[in-house]
């Protein structure tokens, strides 16, 4: 446990803190201390990707929070590495924070951000500090294929079922929860609204299974399905009663006196995957059908009839 | 060109006008567009770093800027590959931006980015953007060591030469002649401030002359030996005579009545690259002899003496 500011703690007694609560593993030639990091690349490829975080639109400055918030930066990186069909193996953080911060809110963020790679087998390798008026963490993550293809956007074939691996949902009613003042009634929502949980070996199964497509739902899954049939020129239909609420979604939805399924469809942050698959896959454990793809003009909707209402979160807009 | 704001375009606008201005090359197996990218890593490692810059802190959101700013986020990133030894291969942008801000800054920016990776035969292959108060530019650089051993700051040793590559101070005096409304009298200068042009292909040259110890000036030449000498548990002595302003840096200097010294032992931000060489070492081209290392208390002395007032740039305590 620190005390004081991060100004207090200064850049170098920042980052050796920092340093000191980010565990390596053998596939991490270099760790931090140095220009830049050198990690093992076996497969002779590297997959890599870049997620932003920004106070108050992503997160909140809570007092005790930087852990969760650590996790949900790493969660939404890791979820993009998984969902090619890869193993995660590094993060780097770019952090931006104010001089007068809490030194442990940041602490706890990078011990919730080396957790959260761990429970994927990857390390927290390096990054750069930054003050300035507010907090941004970017984080980027690298992985390894194994020798794997990877499963892309485009892809998915007429006659391909759909099949989802993970919560849909928790982390929207989570947030309209919180907003509503009714976060305790629904600590699982809260929790998962703070601290997804994607199912991060379920993204290299899919791969083994033989996965055409595959997306992390961080939009929504109607918003970033339509991502995965517009890349791949196709129409997909999903089935209502495949996406019911469960009695969780109903109880909060009960509570806030609106429509579950609205979750379900638009909810993003939940980082579930989502995938096609040919139609005689058996689906790998823990993912289950929820619609087909079909020839037509790329888009998505539920039994046959566009669901309105999702466009999905637009950063600059700020509409769904 | 575009007319309007990052708010009229749009998140998904923005990104396919982004994207639109990042040529590939054939070592991208898959870029933009995809949850990651996907790049070939031939030596079977892959070297990779972070760095952040902030609006009105590192940089400026002037007029017709904006393909400075992306050049100079580029160079801090590739800078630090080159100066472990390695030929930067991609970059990935973390991008944070106002809606009200004028798109074309921001395309600016990003063909600045992609025209500074693609000298070091680099490419801008994925990101991610989100709505923030103000413009943050979190790049993360990979890179190939292409057989070599990386070059570390740990490893200069007792009577090895210290020699460096590129521009010293010229962007410190860039930045004070801005400040003093100077600037048109000696537009070098504020062109080095603006831009910076590392000598990136010097890097991977140190390394295959036998290099013990490099590391990129992102700080100022004597707080970056000094990490050298910390890591390498050296002293390193400078001799003043070949680290003599030249005329550009006397004339600017004359015209603030400061001492142009201080530039070259303090000024960050020219990311020259210093190194250390075994004695009998014949230096690659580009590169000058600047002192030695000695056995000793870890430290950095000029012609023996310590040199006072340059600690080096701490973000948080914005002191010197």
């Amino acid at each position: 446990v620190v005390t004081g500011t991060v100004g207090s703690l200064g850049e170098f007694g920042l980052i050796a803190a920092l340093t000191a609560r980010l565990p390596q593993h053998a596939g991490v030639l270099l760790g931090p201390g140095d220009d830049a990091a050198l990690l093992a690349a076996p497969d002779g490829r590297v997959v890599a990707c870049a997620d932003v975080l920004v106070q108050d639109r992503h997160f909140r400055l809570l007092p005790g929070g930087g852990g969760d918030v650590g996790r949900k930066a790493a969660a939404a990186n890791l979820a993009d590495v998984a969902a090619m069909g890869a193993v995660p193996t590094a993060l780097l953080l770019g952090l931006v924070a104010p001089a007068e911060l809490d030194a442990q809110w940041l602490l706890d963020m990078a011990t919730g951000l080396a957790t959260e790679a761990a429970e994927t087998g990857a390390a927290v390798v390096g990054g750069d500090v930054s003050a300035g008026p507010l907090v941004v963490l970017a984080v980027s993550a690298l992985g390894d294929l194994q020798g794997r293809a990877p499963v892309r956007r485009a892809g998915a074939g007429v006659g391909d079922v759909v099949a989802v691996c993970g919560r849909l949902g928790d982390s929207a009613a989570g947030l309209a929860l919180l907003e509503a003042g009714l976060g305790p009634r629904h600590p699982d929502l809260v929790s998962a609204h703070h601290c997804p949980r994607p199912p991060y070996a379920a993204g290299p199964r899919a791969a083994d299974a033989g996965a055409t497509a595959m997306i992390d739902i961080s939009d929504g899954l109607l918003a970033d399905l339509g991502h995965v049939a517009a890349a791949s020129q196709v129409h997909i239909d999903l089935a209502e009663v495949a996406l019911s609420p469960d009695d969780r979604l109903r109880a909060a939805a009960t509570d806030l006196a609106v429509d579950p399924a609205d979750w379900v469809f638009g909810g993003g942050e939940d980082h579930a995957l989502v995938a096609t698959f040919p139609p005689d896959t058996s689906l790998p454990p823990g993912w289950r059908g929820i619609g087909w793809v079909h020839a037509g003009a790329p888009g998505v909707t539920v039994d046959g009839a566009v669901r309105v209402g999702h466009a999905g979160w637009d950063h600059f807009r700020e509409t769904r």
